[in-house]
């Protein structure tokens, strides 16, 4: 088969190269009275993460035929979302984890006030990346403000942040797999999805692409929690980079605890294999996404 | 004087009036499992705040001869990303005040996670407002995306989080006028200043008329800090809605406590004539500014 021959592992890290490097030419330099929230920044963006999502926005643009290198600020400030969430999820006030990514997290590394200030200082640089000149200038204004305004909905109230709200209400409570799913939806999925359906936009996707990616991106997403929820089960504490078993100590309300891990793993191929049949339409075009959602499946192996 | 029949208590009024109605009803609708956050960020949007700087703005557009009721939605996201600000602020990890416009502060009146969140999402709902659909269609899109930018980088790293990152550095150490300044600078003027460029871009300034606003704003968001700064020694607690003397008890660097008061006021008078002078290239259309520059200053008497 030809598509062996497209290799995951180099296209992740190429690609993720290409994200870090604009990540690197214009974060902001470390200087003046406040140059600790900008360490503690950096050091949280620097730590290794896979940059799955900004890649997934390059990717959802060249699938429509879009140039991907002109929108990668656009990326870059999708990873910039993504670790906010995860400075502030990892409070003591939040999930209180001490780890992340094989390092202390941002709180433990710095101080509280300083994590809480890092991750907004992210969001704000987040949004300062979506509308850089040097973007601008490259792009459709129509669509990127758009693209802004998909990605802004997908993180707020009503999303990212709603959903780690209901996520905290659960820990120790009871819960069903209508809640579980809505949680799962918002807390991770809408990013995952918004992150892809951005950069088919800003790619010049017609409608029925982004419907096609629309289900790609929501079962990719579910698929990607899923797994995440199995590796503090049966994950490797090295490379994960955390402590397992820490879903089951919050009592959060997972999948495995659910539907146990049999059921849980065979959810997880589900949705990669419904998320792989909505690429058809792009027919070769879509091996990198294909590939990226094996990736997120086999993970867990 | 003609200049005295203008009602800037009515101007305040009004302007605050129709900024809230948008507020009202594009606010995220209290539903679903994370409805917890939606009410806490509402509860701090609406408590009874001045709404000063999307006044600003607007007055940043109509003072260039730009249709302010073009632009209410922008507006209204530089009043959620305020409200995000004093929600963080307010948290015991920073500057850990219990009350906020004489009520329980949000993290009082529900938790630190919920306000954590509530903060994060108000800062997404922003640029959900900058980008809403209906202000896309009614104004140019580049000077939209310009002005986005213009408020991301005023509240990021470099910005209003930064000098809240060295205000809270600063707390029991020795400062001097020039580290003081750069903390309001960072932490208080940025965003005035940036909230009246933003309303003058989409308002369609040319480049002298910004730069003026520019020196208006500066000034104006200095005048605004020395009177905080003044009414945390000399104000009415019940019309503070907070406790005052607490600048002191947590020995943060003032201008009082540099300068004393009599000076203190002085810098404040002075930064007001700045402000006010820069306005003359405005004529008789500047006098909603300048009311607004007269309101600030007064308020401490």
């Amino acid at each position: 088969m030809v598509q062996d021959k497209f290799d995951i592992n180099l296209y992740l890290k190429e690609r993720g190269k290409k994200v870090e490097e604009v990540l690197e030419i214009y974060f902001p330099k470390e200087k003046d009275y406040g140059e600790r929230v900008i360490s503690a920044a950096k050091y949280s963006v620097f730590a290794g993460g896979k940059r799955i999502r900004p890649i997934l926005c390059l990717a959802g643009c060249e699938v429509v035929g879009g140039d991907w290198e002109k929108i990668l600020f656009f990326a870059a400030g999708i990873e910039c979302i993504h670790t906010y969430s995860l400075i502030h999820d990892d409070l003591p006030c939040m999930d209180d984890d001490d780890f992340r990514r094989g390092k202390p997290s941002c709180h433990k590394a710095f101080d509280e006030a300083t994590a809480v200030l890092a991750g907004d200082g992210l969001q704000a640089l987040a949004f300062q990346f979506f509308t850089h000149p040097d973007l601008v200038k490259k792009v459709n204004k129509t669509k990127l403000l758009k693209a802004i305004y998909i990605i802004s909905k997908a993180i707020g109230l009503e999303g990212m942040v709603g959903g780690q709200m209901a996520d905290l209400l659960m820990e120790g409570k009871k819960g069903n797999a209508r809640i579980l799913k809505w949680i799962h939806l918002n807390k991770t999925v809408r990013l995952i999805e918004a992150s892809i359906i951005s950069g088919a936009i800003l790619g010049g996707a017609k409608s029925k692409e982004i419907k096609a990616l629309s289900v790609f991106g929501k079962n990719l997403g579910f698929a990607f929690q899923i797994v995440d929820d199995l590796l503090d089960l049966v994950g490797d504490e090295k490379k994960l980079g955390k402590k397992i078993y820490s879903d089951i100590k919050k009592q959060k309300l997972t999948y495995p605890a659910l539907f146990g891990i049999e059921k849980t793993r065979e959810l997880a191929e589900k949705h990669t294999q419904k998320a792989i049949s909505a690429l058809k339409i792009f027919g070769e075009n879509a091996q990198p996404l294909k590939s990226i959602a094996e990736f997120v499946l086999y993970r867990v192996n």
